[in-house]
Parts: C-alpha cells; sequence; structure tokens
C-alpha cells in the first residue's frame, strides 16, 4: 500500500536559486530552442519533421494529400511529446500564454491525426497503416503512446485543459482493445506506456488506463520467446534487435521473478517505475519484493558514485555486478532520470531515506550534468573519467566525449533533462491524508494538496542550513535526513529538538501554522571509498559534499589530473562560494602530491613528487571549460 | 648496415631446463595434436579440411573431381604452413624421421597443388581461379604465401632439403610477374610475405625475393586510397574491411613516412619487422629512422610492462597513447610474437640492448603465458587483469577468457607460439664476421657460423647466473646486459672483470677455447611503476623479477585478489624455487593489507584493513589452476 504519493506538478512553486537557475534556463533556452527543432527552424539541427509529421498524418486520415509525407525514427513521434511534457511543467514555474497557445497549437495537430478508432503514431498513420503492431519489439508505437499519454496527464494537470488527456484516453482505449478485448498477445519491447498509463490513471480517474498497465506487467516475460515468435512472423524489421536477447528488452522472466537489473538501462528503470507504481497501487507484495531485489541489485551493485547506470556503451546497457568502467562508461542521462522515477516510486511504498538518497544522487550529479550551464549542450553519456586524446578518440571510447555535443537526431536525453528539472517539485514533495514528506530539499512554495502548505528556504547543495517555514500546519510532518550527513542540528522555532528519525525520515508531529524548523545538515566534505570488488576504481579515492560528488578537472588542476595523486589524511578544505565560477559553485581543496612523469611507460624507480594542492569541482560542473582531463575517482597517495 | 645478423636455426641446441620443457610440449604435444587438427582427426576440434584442401587443389590442377572441394577460412592454407615451420625447427631440436617422413608428404601435396605459372593457394585454384588478386585488401593470396615461405627457408635449413624452397621460389616468381612484370597495382592487406621474401632471400641467395620484398613496402601507401579502388572495382567482398581504413591496414601513407604504431596489431609488427630488415639489408637510413620511430611509438607509448601490444580488441588494433587498459586488453599472443620478430631485425641494425630487453619482456610473459602449462590450451588475448563474473561475460569482456580454451577455428596464436619456441636460438643469438652475440640467456649449445661456438648453462629465469663454457674462441663476445639488472658482475675464468658495457652489451675481446665467462644478474624482484600517463593503472604496482613480470591469483590468496592492497615500504621476499608448483616456478611474497569489504558499493568510512602476506607467481604460469581472478597492476596501500 502506499505510503504516501507525488504531489501535483502545479503544486510547487520554485523559488530562485540552484534549481530555479535551472529551470530558467530550461524555459528561456532549452524549450524554445526544441521547438525550433521540432519545427525544422533551428540552424544547424538535423531535420525533425515532427511536428510536421502530425500535420501530414491529419491529412492522412481526411484522405488529403499528405505532402512531404512522415520523416525520422519511428518513434519520432516521442520528441513532440516530451517537449508538450517539459512546457506543461514550465507553464506551472511561468505562465506564458504565447507559449500555451503554441502547445495548445500542437495539442490540436495531435488531436486531428488521431484515427478514429482511437490510434495514434504517425509513422504508421501515414506510411505503414499494415505495420501497426506487428513488431512490437523495435515498432516504439507503444512508447510513443507512453510519452505522449505522459504530456496528457502533465498538461491536464499544469493546465486544467483535458484536449490531449482525452485524446490520449481514446487512444488507451484502442490499445486495450487490440491487446486485452481482442487478446493480442504482446507487450512492449520498449517499456514506457505502462508507467503512463498509471500516470493516466491517476490524472484522469480512469479505471481502464491501470487494467492496461497491469495487463502489461502481468503479461511480459510469461512467454520469455514472444519476440522470437513475433520475429518469425514478421516481414519487417528495423534495427535487426536480437528477439532471442530478453535480457536486453527485460522479457527474458515474468517481471516478478526478475532479481537482477539488466539489458538497455532506460527500458530497465522504466519498466520498474510502473513496476514499483503498481505494486503501491495494488498492494501487491510479491510485485513490491521483485521491485526491492532490482532496486538492490542496481544501487548495492551496478551504480556509478555519481548515481549513473548502465556501464556499457553495448546496448546502452547493465552489465555484471560491479563491472563499473569510469573511462568507458556510459551512464546515459536518461538512464539516471529513470532511476529517479523508480526511486520516487519506491518512495510512495517504503518510506526509507535510501531511495531519496540514491534519487538525489542521481540527480545533482548525472542528471545536471547532463547539460551545459549554458542550457545549449548536453551529454546522453556520463564518463567518470575523461582523459583528451583517449577520450572520444579510442574505439573503445567513441561514445565518451569531453565536451557536451549540441542536440542529437535521437534526441531523448535533453527534454528528458527538461521535463525532469521543470517538474523536480513531485520528486522533492511528497503527501499522505496526514502527512507532509519533505525528500529533497528544494527552495520553494509547496501546498501538499491535504491542507499542509509551507515555504522552503536555503541555499542548498552550497549551504547545509534549510528552513522549512510552515504556512499551513498539520499533523505530521516528515523531513528526510541523508544518510550521508554523519550529524544534523534540528530546530522547532528557536529550540534544539531529537525528534524520532526512523530511516532516514525525521517526524514533527502536530505543526502549526507559522512554525519554523530548521535543519542543519553536515556540510563537511568526504572522501569516499569503493568496495574493493569494483576492480575498476582499485584504491581510488572520491569527494562528496553533501548531495555533490566531486571531480577534477585540468583548469583547476595545471592541465594534469593524471599525475596527482591526493592526500587522504589532511581534510579537504572548503573554498568560499564563487558565484562566478561556473554558474556559483565552492571548490574544494586538498592536499596532494605531483607525481614525476618518467622517459618510458615502467620504471623500477619510484616516481619522484611534489607536494601541492588539488582543487576540485562538483561533477555537475564539468566539461564547461574547454576539452581538458577530468576524473572522479582520483589516485590515492 | 647490419651489425650482426640471426644464427641459423640449426646452430642452436638447447640444454633441457626452461625453455627446453617448452620446447619438447611442442614436439610432444603441439605439433601431433595440431597436425591431427590439419587432417580432420582431432576429437572435438573444429573442421580444418587443410590438407584435404591441398590434395584436392591438386586434383583440381590435374583436371581431376576435386571431391569435397575446398573448405575453410580463405588463408586456411596458411594452417599448414605454419605447422610446416613449426616441425621444421622440431626436427633440428628432436630429430624424428617419422615427423619428416610426414612433413615431406604434406609438402608433395602442396608441390602438387601449385598451377604451372607458380600461383598456389588452394581456395582459389579450387573454388575461384576468377578471384586470383581482385581483392588484396581481404583476399589473403600474400599472406598465405608468405606463411608458406616462412616454412619453406625454414625447412630447407632444418632439413636441407629444397623441394618446397624451389616451390616457393617458384610462388615468388609468379607474385613477381603478377606486381612487377606486368606492374598490377596493389600491395597486401595483412602485411607478411615482405618478411617471408626476405627470409626466402637469405635461405636461397635468389635476389628476386629480395627485389619483391622491397616492392611490396615501396608502393605501400604511396596511393592511400589503393584499398578503395580496389573496392569500387571488386564484385567480391568477404569480411567488409573499411578500405578506408588505411591506418587498419597500415596504408595510410607510405612506409617511411609512418610515425605512429596503428591498426591490426599483428598486421603493424609484421610490417615493421620487415621495414627494418629491409632497411639493415639496403642501409636504408630513411626506412631505418621511420622503423626507430615506430618502435618508440610501441615501447614508450603503447605497450604493456608484460610485452603485450594492441590493447583493443576492436580490430585487434593499436588504439592511442596510454590507452592500456588491463581488463579489456586484447594484446594478442602473434601481436607480441611480431614485436620479437621486429625487435630481433632492429638489433640487426642497431646493437641496442633496449632491443633485446622488449623481445624478452615479451617472450617470458605474454607469449609463453599464450600457452597452457600442458601445451594444450591457449591464449589469443592476455589481459593483465581477469576477475571472473565480467571476464568473459560482460560485452566489453567477451575476450579476455578467464582460463585458456583449446585449439581455434581462427587457429593463429598456437602455431605460431610453436614456432617461436622452437626456434628461439634465432632470437637470443646473433654473429658478425668477427663477433658472437648473446641476446638471451637460453641454455645450449651455439655454433655462430663465424667460427665461435659456446654453450651457456643457466636456470634461468629462476636463477641469475649464466655460464658462457667458449669451445670455440674468436675475436670478440659481445653479452646483453638487461636494462632490469641494477647490479651485474661478471667473471672471466675466476677473475671479477669489468668489460666496457655499451648500449646494454659487455664486449669480451680475444676469446679463448675453454674459457668461461660467467654473469651475475641482478635477482632482486623489484616493485614497478607505470608511468601517471597511463590513466587505467592509476598509482598501481606491478612486480617483476628478472624478465618475469608476475601476477597476483587467487589460488595463492585466499580465492581475493580485489581487497588486497600492496604495501610497497617492505621489500620483496623471495620464496625458494618450487619444482612441483606450475611446472616450477619461484613465488615472490609481499606484506600487504586485506581491505574490509563494506555492504554497499561506496561509503565515507574509512575501509578497516587487516595485514596479510600476498603471494605472486609469474605471468605466464597463470590461469593454469582453475578460473580465478588475476591481477599484474596492484593497489598499492
Amino acid at each position: 500500500m502506499k505510503v504516501q504519493k507525488q504531489i501535483s506538478v502545479k503544486n510547487f512553486k520554485p523559488a530562485e536559486g540552484f534549481i530555479g537557475r535551472y529551470q530558467k534556463l530550461i524555459k528561456e533556452v532549452v524549450i524554445p530552442y526544441q521547438y525550433k527543432v521540432l519545427c525544422d527552424e533551428a540552424e544547424g539541427a538535423e531535420k525533425s519533421h515532427v511536428i510536421q509529421n502530425f500535420i501530414n498524418a491529419g491529412k492522412a486520415l481526411r484522405g488529403e494529400d499528405v505532402g512531404d509525407g512522415f520523416y525520422g525514427m519511428v518513434f519520432q513521434d516521442s520528441d513532440a511529446a516530451k517537449w508538450l511534457e517539459a512546457v506543461a511543467y514550465a507553464l506551472v514555474l511561468y505562465p506564458d500564454k504565447e507559449l500555451e497557445a503554441i502547445a495548445d497549437q500542437v495539442i490540436d495537430y495531435i488531436e486531428a491525426a488521431q484515427d478514429t478508432d482511437g490510434y495514434l503514431n504517425t509513422y504508421y498513420t501515414i506510411q505503414h497503416k499494415e505495420r501497426r503492431w506487428i513488431n512490437l519489439l523495435e515498432g516504439h508505437e507503444l512508447y510513443c503512446a507512453g510519452h505522449m499519454m505522459e504530456a496528457a496527464a502533465a498538461y491536464y494537470e499544469a493546465t486544467g485543459k483535458n484536449k490531449l488527456l482525452n485524446v490520449m484516453l481514446k487512444n488507451a482505449e484502442c490499445i486495450y482493445k487490440h491487446f486485452v478485448t481482442e487478446g493480442h498477445e504482446g507487450y512492449p519491447g520498449h517499456p514506457e506506456v505502462e508507467l503512463a498509463l498509471l500516470r493516466m490513471y491517476r490524472a484522469s480517474g480512469n479505471k481502464l488506463c491501470l487494467e492496461l498497465a497491469q495487463h502489461f506487467l502481468d503479461v511480459r516475460g510469461v512467454d520469455p520467446h514472444f519476440f522470437e515468435k513475433e520475429a518469425e512472423k514478421k516481414s519487417w524489421v528495423i534495427w535487426n534487435n536480437d528477439p532471442q536477447n530478453g535480457e536486453y528488452q527485460q522479457s527474458q522472466c515474468p517481471v516478478k521473478e526478475m532479481d537482477e537489473a539488466t539489458g538497455h538501462s532506460v527500458r530497465a528503470v522504466y519498466l520498474y517505475t510502473a513496476m514499483a507504481d503498481l505494486a503501491g497501487e495494488k498492494d501487491d507484495k510479491k510485485l513490491l519484493e521483485a521491485c526491492r531485489r532490482l532496486w538492490k541489485s542496481i544501487t548495492e551493485k551496478r551504480m556509478y558514485v555519481t548515481g549513473g547506470i548502465g556501464s556499457t556503451v553495448i546496448g546502452e546497457a547493465f552489465t555484471e555486478d560491479y563491472d563499473l568502467p569510469n573511462d568507458t562508461a556510459y551512464a546515459e542521462t536518461c538512464a539516471s532520470i529513470g532511476l529517479m522515477f523508480f526511486a520516487s516510486q519506491m518512495l510512495c511504498s517504503n518510506l526509507d531515506g535510501n531511495y531519496a538518497d540514491v534519487m538525489e544522487r542521481s540527480f545533482y550529479n548525472t542528471v545536471l550534468a547532463g547539460m551545459q550551464l549554458d542550457g545549449k549542450r548536453f551529454f546522453y553519456v556520463n564518463p567518470l573519467e575523461v582523459i583528451p586524446g583517449i577520450a572520444g578518440e579510442a574505439q573503445t571510447h567513441k561514445h565518451d566525449l569531453p565536451q557536451r555535443p549540441t542536440w542529437y537526431a535521437c534526441a531523448c536525453c535533453p527534454p528528458n533533462v527538461a521535463r525532469t528539472v521543470t517538474s523536480i517539485g513531485r520528486y522533492a514533495y511528497g503527501v499522505s491524508d496526514e502527512t507532509a514528506f519533505c525528500h529533497l530539499y528544494a527552495a520553494g512554495d509547496v501546498e501538499f494538496g491535504n491542507g499542509m502548505v509551507l515555504s522552503c528556504t536555503t541555499d542548498y547543495p552550497y549551504d547545509f542550513t534549510i528552513h522549512y517555514n510552515v504556512a499551513k500546519g498539520g499533523k505530521k510532518l516528515a523531513v528526510r535526513i541523508p544518510a550521508w550527513s554523519e550529524t544534523v542540528s534540528i530546530k522547532r522555532g528557536n529550540n534544539e529538538v531529537h525528534p524520532e528519525i526512523k530511516k532516514g525520515y525525521a517526524y514533527f508531529e502536530e505543526v502549526k501554522d507559522g512554525e519554523q524548523i530548521t535543519l542543519i545538515l553536515d556540510g563537511e566534505p568526504k572522501f569516499v571509498y569503493a568496495s574493493p570488488k569494483i576492480p575498476d576504481i582499485q584504491g581510488g579515492i572520491a569527494i562528496q559534499r553533501g548531495p555533490l560528488v566531486y571531480c577534477f578537472e585540468g583548469a583547476d588542476n595545471d592541465g594534469d589530473i593524471l599525475s596527482l595523486e591526493v592526500n587522504t589524511n589532511n581534510a579537504i578544505e572548503v573554498e568560499g562560494f564563487d558565484p562566478k565560477l561556473l554558474s556559483g559553485v565552492t571548490r574544494l581543496k586538498v592536499k596532494a602530491f605531483r607525481k614525476e612523469i618518467p622517459s618510458g611507460l615502467y620504471t623500477t624507480k619510484k616516481l619522484k613528487e611534489t607536494a601541492c594542492t588539488a582543487y576540485a569541482i562538483p561533477y555537475y560542473a564539468w566539461g564547461n571549460r574547454g576539452e581538458n582531463e577530468m576524473r572522479v575517482w582520483m589516485t590515492r597517495h
């Protein structure tokens, strides 16, 4: 049973500050730029055609000439969906009639592109009606539907307008008819529609959505050979995905039997998110147990210290336990976003700070690293070590780029970052009938929806004092105390208090209107040690301060990180917050040694060394000062 | 100009002992087993058909029915060639009339498979006469010819029989006619024939071989787009090798302009070997300079401490400077064999111990590691770290196996090890008009061919005293003093002497019949430090004693290497030589710490540790005690 749920998109108004800066970039830079891309008006960007695809699909349905027809990937529609979803959240943060009118227009195109039976997908409608539902492994119809459902739920929550919601409810009925009523076998090759249907269910109350989500989760992997049988029948392949590779597409066994995070990591965490959501919704203990096993598999054996997951480029996938190479890491931005989704849903059924800790780790490190500080460039891949000359050059490192590229043809990560950053309130705050939950320290005003209202003020993650000013009190307030905080001091008004702390949450009873609750978390930077089971770290150390994992860049360290060895016997020093550096960061300073570079590759003479100081910056801010060396796990002296 | 040359195959009779044990295995286990493979009589081995291919090609030429025709790879013929070459050397070591008769029979088949114009290749002769010379990039005709020429030269040197030599001289004429007389453009996609032609020239004195070798080296890369043009014309592709990837097939520029070791590492070192040989033969300073640049590129920037080269599985290739991952290493056995060839040829023109040091490093570590201690299984790939559960399992580690597999379908490494180990005398000893050269410490009797004769007795590489008993003296004896030997004591008779040591060689003048010269080299094990420029070592340490690089295996260390940290403040201890362990090894012992394994992946608590002892074995002997962890570069405490 769910012990709490995410707050509504509408119920968090962020203050200016760390996250606010990112949200503003999304609104002012990313959303307008992406719209230009969608309309093929962005200079230098690859052709998208996605808006025109919807217009042309409408023409096709009306029997008109489809003009230049369809263009793009089979999942092209989802680009419009992700953009619309980000727009929905942005409109809550920054009401904008002009932007809303554009979005409404796009929704009109989408509505017109829906077939009379509710089917909606421009590729199939314009070009290949006969290919509907015959290639679930690669066809992405359900994936596209899922993203549009998420957009529909978000747009409805944000604006109260239900046109897109109704379109997608009709689409859900169409899917239901095919897979449930008519009993066609199958489930999506790329999970996404399941979590989206559950959102639609919550936004609309329509039980069919819940049932359909449950259907797809129930049938998945029950016949682990379904995709092979599908492959035998179909005449149409796209990328030649291997239908036998059940682990890749998470169809190797029924979902309730899964115990290891496998395969394409974004597919995986999208699936696990839906599983966790449904488990809470239906109080399905067996399903929840599977989710717990998958969570442990990820976070205890297959996750980078930055919250990155899916360590190999081959299949953008999970590999084996403890196989976490720093330099050839894949660690896709979208996978960490999906891990946040999964964590947030786990938190709804298990109030355990561990879920919020991981959610925070992924957000402040890998997710934010996905976007350049000016909002103009994006990383898909988030390595923990980049050495120019090797990164992006060696065959095994082609995907690990030393600098963020511009918008991609396959535009999954940038809009995913956009929608996550703009909807951070859903992850930061939760609610139950009688309790308000504060999971992340996001400055701003929160209406919990149960009558309680508060505002959070803080300069987190660079300051560790968090004030909650309670506007409207209530029975209980639960505030997360992160595991990384070795000390915590808590005040209610001016009095130091010692509330019960249970599984990472401090509970305050009978919270009154006008009360102020203050947390002072541990702001001491700390060395991080890795389990020796991770072969690729080999005794190295990392640094973390609060939620921020730090890294060392050439720009702060005379261009050479590799010859630095960090002295862990001395404390890490905190420099003052520098508002001008990297959009505002606090650098850290450690005692280190600079090793001499011998003439050849190997020597039996101990390398000479000189004491020096080394400087670390937050990982999310790396790669913003040109190509240079970067390393999270440093050699220990 | 060459300052010395390799001794003849016939002129070294090894003593029993370290190398002798390997040679015996080759003769008694590898050669008979491989012959069974070639005849399709080895149980469990993949079909070879190579002997039958030659028989069938003979039938085709006589217009008879070709029976089951051709089977195998386009380069299948080379398996017979490599086997014959190893047999030639084995016959010198262990005369065996029966084996010689078998080899003579195989040579008869080969002779019968040669076309009247001298052309020899069973694939083309049986199946595709029309494909001759049209796909030099992938067709491997010149590669197969090269290996058969090496076999011919070796068989002639070893047995004095010239049937195969004459066949291959006729074949050389055929190639000469096509590429030189008739002026057809082109050069081999896989270098090999160049170094083989130079061997043929030396064995036969036939200048056409020298000219043809020079021709192929002269034209290579002059038109770097040759393979692209070829691709445009040809209708036949095999593996779809990229004709534009000049670096892969070393056709990116004329060979004299090359300055970085690139591409497929075996192709590369085979080419560089021929370049070095020809540069010495022709006293071509520009070519020799290119060789020196390539040598430095490999040994100063792209070589593992084990003498392995070609660090990536993608194209079995060199990558970028300092990109030397331990766990995903390719480091093909054949590439290290090729590096020995290259070193040996460089040594002929530059008497510098550096070449012999690298030759020795490759031989005692990567080359010997290629073969299981019982001679029955072989590694192609020689990683410096193997963690069961990841090695051989993770997508990026599929090629890095924790145990040696049996004979492969593409059988390049096993016969390559066989021919190298059995012909070690050529690399160990050299000769000029007035000097005898001792490059490696190979126990046995050497006739230098210039009148000087000596026998070398030593238990090297486990003992560091080397006696040279001079049977017939001469003007000068040059003995290598390795760079790894920080101390050396030298005796002439009973007197400690201090001869001139120049570029790694001690020179003894006027050596008398019956004299004994003794070297005592440095047997102290040493910690090895890597250049900080190698990102994947990150402060780790390795251990070397004499030429042997050591590694740590689970079998000696309670099954867990990853949680060990080596204390480099204490000396490395030498255990007694154990004749029963791993066919006879000396283990080393270091003070170490065993780190506790924390419950999760990362912690800010320093890991607890317990002092312990850790044991290292020679790298060549790893993987002989079942699947277990192995690591060369250990975490430093």
